[in-house]
């Protein structure tokens, strides 16, 4: 007995079949004695289609307004899978994110969660219902509806979890868990019954597709027990720990890969105080994103500068640097936006040494090129080729002892 | 100068193009100066294709479910537009029947309008903001989402002018305004510059299809000044008045017709004392609205009872029907879905006699038989076969000097 959050993403409410599938597992969960909030994504491809009418009617969308726009997707599910409940004789009540005093601020479309007040879910849920909450919606403090950025169903579950102190949080979506690698690239991948937050933090940050990163951050602060697991079959899925609770961990964990960045090179930068500053604020007064920078020193006062950008941003940075070159004096700016970037992850590397060399011995055998690498604490990614991404990946699991047994 | 509530029907709003030509007049009105709350229904078809959606999910939809469910349709189009108008450059907000404290009663699906606060709107009126706000949908006193039954963003719209004391409340739709007779149906049908408010309830409760029954009591009730235009055109449309503002009126204002009911007739009832509560109750327990009911007196302590019910609940009825007779010891029960009400409304009447005698001659001339009649102080009605219906409007519509001059 005891009270679960279960959030069903948007493949496992795409259709009427699917949500009342979805019906018949929280219906199951219920009748076991245990009190349930569900938080639910819109049907799969809704959001997409929202978007694109907001994108018809207007070039440039108001936010505020494509926030009121969107929330319709979630808003539609929970319906759904209420009135379902109800049909098959289940106390169940749909919520929205205001009903269920989701606060944020007011980032409209990127919004993050100040509090989850909760009092009308509590409420309910005291009283044996089964609480259905349109997920990736909240408010902000003057009463305005606000989403919460792309796959932000996943904090929505962790966040009402963690106001409610339940028990556990469990994510359910189209794959098993956490896997070793994804498993399109790598056939050895092996799912992980667990895996640190930190962990998780890195993959989501890196390109690995299961969890929303906001989500992982909730979860370590307010130390939920977060699941995340398929709702097409009865597996375990992988449970999410916090760090501490297990020393005896593989050194990694997990390789991930990403083919969302491309690559700016300014050559021959004088080096002189301040220059970063000048090659990088026409930049983030664009509003993009600068992720790996890297500094050659050459002889003579000069340097070369490379750091990478989301490949949509990419024909803007090299455009702004270009202006950029020519006002500080720098002989040529070069881009590349066929790379990719190549992460292994574990807490592990937190006590061992030898992660990084093996890592780039392990490529080099296999005539890799490492372009860049950065590292932090759990974590050494190295920019390569984006046509070797794959092999990579795969390398690099077999080299760290990833592989799956026969 | 003044405050004007603005609503656009469906088929005004059918598709993105629509919606921009809404933008268009709503910022015209604007820029004369003017302060405009906008109040939008969904799409054409929308909330069809919404209640069908949960009927495929379900049988029989939670009515709560429901209704959260169809909100999502008048929330997209304020969206919708509230983005278009930023893009042309006025301040606009959409607002949400809860956001604009539009307070209902909790009968879901089919909410009365209890209080419209409206603290926001008008703080955002008052700050120059064009408020969009999406019809039909409102919040009972717990917050949850109610919405007020088909055709209720006109009572929203007139009930938002209400608590705004606004000067003007504008209905467009996809008619000129109010007509004579149904212009599909009567070629010489005339568009009608001013109609009494009574005179509309009177069409609306007949199967007019103008405007939705409780914007008219509304109207009535706060002495709301309300116009009946379209959104295709720059025509000046119908305005409704007050029916003692003006003495100098014809005495029939129009002709309605409906098809929506049938006719039940119990034969030679037994003539006692509380038989006609035996016959009812049944039917008034199954939930269906009787309209008309006549008895005539037979000899012999017998009667012959006629009454009419909605199409929709006519077999349930008659089953009914048929074991009440059976218990009370009627001789039998007879049923007619093949009819049709015409009706002549003019508040007119009320000062002129000889209404009801011209209406019948008329008919009669025509060989239109009357099988049922009843009158109210501003309407007489007549039941008649389906097949002579038009018949019968064009008829009535040339005896009562309502015909368009060539």
């Amino acid at each position: 007995m005891g009270l679960i959050v279960q959030k069903y993403g948007g493949t496992s409410v795409a259709d009427i079949e699917r949500i009342r599938n979805v019906a018949k597992r929280v219906a199951k969960h219920y009748d076991q004695g245990h009190q349930i909030v569900v938080i639910l994504s819109a049907m799969s491809g809704v959001t997409d289609t929202l978007i694109d009418l907001a994108n018809r009617m207007t070039q440039s969308p108001d936010k505020r307004e494509l926030d009121v726009l969107l929330a319709t997707g979630e808003q539609t599910t929970a319906a759904l899978l209420a009135m379902y409940l109800k049909t098959m004789g289940y106390p169940a009540r749909s919520l929205l994110g205001f009903q269920a005093e989701v606060v944020t601020d007011c980032s409209y479309g990127n919004a993050r969660i100040i509090d989850v007040r909760a009092n009308q879910v509590r409420k309910l849920v005291e009283d044996r219902h089964i609480v259905v909450v349109a997920g990736f919606q909240g408010c902000d403090s003057e009463g305005n509806i606000t989403t919460l950025g792309r796959g932000g169903s996943d904090t929505s579950a962790v966040a009402m979890a963690a106001a409610l102190k339940a028990d556990r949080c469990e994510i359910y979506t189209d794959v098993d868990g956490i896997y070793t690698a994804d498993p399109n690239v790598c056939s050895k991948a092996r799912k992980l019954d667990r895996i640190s937050c930190e962990e998780m933090l890195e993959m989501a940050s890196l390109g690995a597709k299961v969890l929303h990163i906001r989500s992982v951050e909730f979860a370590l602060k307010h130390n939920v027990p977060v699941f995340v697991r398929s709702s097409f079959n009865e597996e375990e899925g992988t449970m999410l720990v916090n760090g501490e609770q297990d020393m005896e961990r593989p050194v990694v964990s997990g390789i991930t890969y990403s083919k969302k960045d491309a690559r700016i090179t300014l050559k021959k930068v004088p080096d002189q105080p301040g220059i970063a500053a000048k090659i990088f604020s026409p930049i983030a007064d664009a509003g993009i994103n600068v992720d790996m920078i890297i500094q050659n020193t050459r002889a003579g006062g000069q340097t070369d500068l490379t750091f990478t950008v989301p490949k949509s941003d990419y024909q803007q940075a090299l455009q702004i640097e270009r202006e950029v070159a020519a006002r500080i004096g720098a002989e040529s700016v070069r881009g590349d936006d066929s790379i990719a970037k190549v992460s292994v992850i574990g807490v592990g590397m937190k006590s061992h040494s030898g992660v990084a060399s093996r890592m780039f011995t392990s490529l080099a055998d296999e005539n890799i090129n490492i372009i860049m690498i950065s590292t932090s604490e759990i974590r050494i990614s190295c920019v390569v080729e984006e046509k070797q991404a794959e092999l990579a990946v795969r390398v690099l699991h077999t080299a760290f002892g990833l592989d799956r047994e026969e």
